[in-house]
């Protein structure tokens, strides 16, 4: 490798690194808590080298929810692929799910959240998201396969699976099972197939 | 009225001084900073009194939850009242749609937010809302009105409404607009008038 080269891959290392630590952070203490100087210390870098890759706290912020976003796919894709089942809506739907329940999936919920109080957080938001919910489509329509691509409900279905799921994660901090919560899925999995697949039930 | 009458008419006025100052403490401060010191300031009573009544944190917290709880159901009851249309399914669903954006709504979904990493508030939590949910049952049952008490479907579509509203208010924080959102609970609607009478639909 070039000297250049070298150089690149370490300031790629040292910027990865400090938005591991910024996930740790808020992980640790909370949205609220997670400031340039805790995630500075977690990672261990100086000051010019945070300030050098982040500098202000929007850019760091929003390189965190950029990678939050990452895992949250990388979650989704690894449920499809684990999915049991023969049926594509509903092994869409318990991937889709399953990764709900995600660490990286709750620490995005939890920054969703804190944003209603904080305007800061939520311009940082709201321009991650707007590219994030591109990809979230993208994942989402290839969980539901060729089968359905091009189906005239599949975007009803999208959102409301995307609700529905939110919804019943924001219920299940009061739980302590998560039986009634599965019920509800396999229910909107016999609804999303009726919606989906019309003729199956009308016309029979 | 009595002496011990004044001074029960007076330790109840203080009760429920010290509770508004509480939500008003979480509203301007966030959950973590909802001290009972906070609260005995915002209040203006002495730390006796403030002990008195509440000994400890937790028995605070359940007092607020209770009272965001009590101001929840006055929204619906309000918003049901006041909900336009002649088709019950569509007023009841709007109806909670539209208390689910009141203050006191959002301000609980902050603590059960919160709740997920907050232990003592956790226990808080759940022991009110297990009250509560079953207030909330019969406030949904009376949204649908006498025309599908018994329907065997009233259970699901209730909690798949309640679960729905909650995933897209959270959703809600990224929007400028409703536009979506309330597409999305049109369309439920119309799910929820299928769910409900599928004779309508499938024998014609």
């Amino acid at each position: 490798m070039s000297q250049t080269g070298v150089r690149a891959a370490q300031r790629m290392a040292t910027r990865e690194r400090i938005v591991s630590a910024a996930i740790d952070v808020l992980r640790s203490n909370g949205v609220a808590a997670t400031s340039t100087l805790e995630v500075q210390k977690a990672a261990g870098v100086s000051r010019g080298a945070l300030l050098h890759h982040f500098p202000t706290r929007k850019d760091l912020v929003r390189a965190l929810i950029d990678e939050l976003v990452r895992r949250n796919e990388a979650v989704v894709d690894t449920a499809l692929a684990t999915a049991a089942g023969d049926d594509q809506v509903g092994r869409a739907v318990h991937a889709l799910w399953a990764a709900a329940q995600a660490e990286s999936a709750l620490l995005e919920m939890d920054l969703w959240h804190a944003a209603r109080s904080d305007d800061e957080l939520r311009t940082a938001l709201i321009d991650a998201e707007r590219a994030a919910g591109r990809d979230l489509t993208r994942v989402v329509a290839r969980a539901f396969g060729v089968e359905y691509a091009g189906n005239p409900r599949l975007p009803l279905v999208t959102s409301m699976t995307l609700a529905l799921i939110r919804g019943l994660s924001t219920g299940q901090v009061l739980r302590t099972s998560t039986k009634a919560a599965n019920q509800a899925i396999d229910q909107w999995v016999s609804l999303a197939h009726e919606l989906l697949n019309p003729t199956a039930k009308g016309s029979s």
